[in-house]
């Protein structure tokens, strides 16, 4: 165990773009546990659009990460010490580790076992698509709007982490998908390699035609990651009885005043329900849907990817990069093995 | 019967405000009626600002009204002759009668009965709180969402047809209905007369403050009838799980390119359940709806209250009158006795 714990601290709330001058990385010493509590080494980070609304002041779904406190992320890793008998040493766990080589879980916030049948799988697919992503995609569709076999399911983000794996769930439950990305090499990788239906880019000066074929009977799900003209275009096309599942807002996220839907009228006009949600809601069937999402890779129905960038000190610029759609699938830190 | 029938022709789509410029008012003799049509005499109309939405060429619920064709408005009055046994002469009914002193309905498209023991009521109120507006209050808290004892439920343009009557059912389910509403008039007769348990004044300068002190455990419903600063502001101050009745947008029908929430993101943070919903879809319980409301009003729970222009000729400026908040309660017409 390195006797140094590299820590990034949110320094200033950024205004736009992050950047590594929004974080002051600092050097101090392994924390030492008290009783109930467990010191876990982080291997693997998780970059999630949802880590941009932490950093301002916002009000959301948490409190704002506070200046000078470590950056609140999602991690993975072991547990190399323990005072907490349920979590003993060698454990492999998951949780809001932050953005640091060591974080220590009290008792009364303990971290998340990662299932015994499933940690001789790559570790950090346990943070994409059996974690928070999968699970989101997962709740998303199966709970937030429950898709029927025949529902043309059209989906933001789709070369994203919870996109592309929200496009392979709608195929499995006998849905039509319709992704929605960024460049032929993305649509190209959602059609031909995961199976969807029709991918739409939003990049391409034609992709309101591109949406119009995709969808020639209209949209029953609106599997919701964006926001901006790509929704106000999915919304105009929306059946009557449709539902939307609001899972994320990004391309908003970077913006101190973003737009809201300016047909915002057309849920009235096509009955629709939105239902938001969270995955947090979800945590007490993680095992349940971590179980579930891990048959299907082992079946062949659902394909995992990632984007890894090497080393925890990468973490703040490799953050635009979920903005900037500079990632295919999950976008993961490697930190340490 | 008089040998003519005045029709408001749609001339022009408005910019903005709606005004008599619009319309072509033209003189037509009463049309004879073929087999299986009923004629009726059209004696109170109903201003509602859907009115508004169906004079422009933007899709909505229903196809825009044509350049050219009759005005298209919901309407009241006595079946005068008939081709259709299912209406004798004489039967009170309502529906889309257009704005006109005489409506001809074919047997595919018949009117809407008034249930026979509610006939010796006002007939306008058949337009109001036993009406459309009435059934859209209705339906929206009993189905779109369902209020249940205890939820603080926000109601925007309390001061209008569906506000006033949805407060007072909300009072009735056990809630506790906050109005918004324009001028310490309106706010002082929601609060002493409807009994809504707080009225908040949109015009005030501190009405965000008068929002929040109204509710200060949150809020659990949303009966969202207007749309722009004051929706954002409710959802702001949404409780974790709520539920927002989407019935109407009105602060944004005049205007072109309307904005949609800022804040829509809180949905998500707030697991908040929208629900668009139309009361055309509930017509066929309108039997039923319009029977518990007058019981409610029969009762003393439920207080009808209309605003009546005279004269078919002052449709035009009268439905401007909506959108300057110049009504209190249902907004009618009377054509004729």
């Amino acid at each position: 165990m390195p006797a140094v714990n590299r820590r990034f601290l949110l320094k200033t709330r950024p205004e736009g773009r992050v950047g590594a001058h929004n974080f002051q990385l600092v050097r101090e010493p392994v924390p030492r546990l008290a009783d109930g509590e467990v010191l876990v080494r982080n291997t693997w980070l998780s970059l999630d659009p949802t880590n941009r609304g932490w950093m301002t002041d916002a009000p959301g779904y948490m409190p704002p990460v506070a200046i000078g406190e470590v950056m609140r992320g999602f991690g993975l890793g072991r547990v190399v010490e323990s005072r907490n008998p349920d979590h003993p040493e060698g454990q492999l766990v998951q949780g809001l580790t932050g953005w640091q080589d060591h974080a220590v879980f009290a008792a009364a916030e303990p971290p998340m076992v990662i299932p015994p049948a499933l940690t001789g799988l790559p570790p950090s697919w346990h943070l994409g698509a059996l974690g928070m992503t999968g699970l989101t995609a997962y709740f998303g569709l199966t709970e937030a709007v429950a898709v029927r076999p025949g529902d043309t399911v059209v989906i933001s983000a789709a070369g994203g982490a919870v996109g592309s794996v929200a496009g392979q769930i709608v195929k499995i439950l006998g849905g039509r998908a319709v992704g929605v990305a960024g460049g032929p090499e993305k649509c190209a990788w959602l059609v031909d390699e995961l199976g969807f239906d029709a991918a739409v880019d939003y990049k391409a000066d034609d992709w309101r035609q591109q949406l119009k074929a995709a969808t020639p009977d209209g949209i029953d799900v609106d599997f919701e990651n964006v926001g901006g003209p790509v929704m106000e275009a999915v919304f105009s096309r929306l059946n009557i009885g449709a539902r939307v599942a609001l899972c994320g807002l990004i391309s908003g996220y970077n913006d101190a005043a973003p737009l809201g839907p300016r047909n915002f009228g057309a849920l009235i006009a096509k009955r629709a329900t939105l239902q938001g949600f969270l995955v947090l809601d979800h945590f007490p069937r993680y095992h349940e849907a971590a179980t579930q999402l891990a048959r299907w890779i082992d079946d062949g129905l659902l394909v995992h990817r990632e984007t890894v960038v090497e080393g925890l000190e990468q973490a703040p610029d490799a953050l635009n990069m979920l903005f900037d759609g500079h990632n295919t699938g999950k976008l993961v830190v490697h930190i340490a093995d």
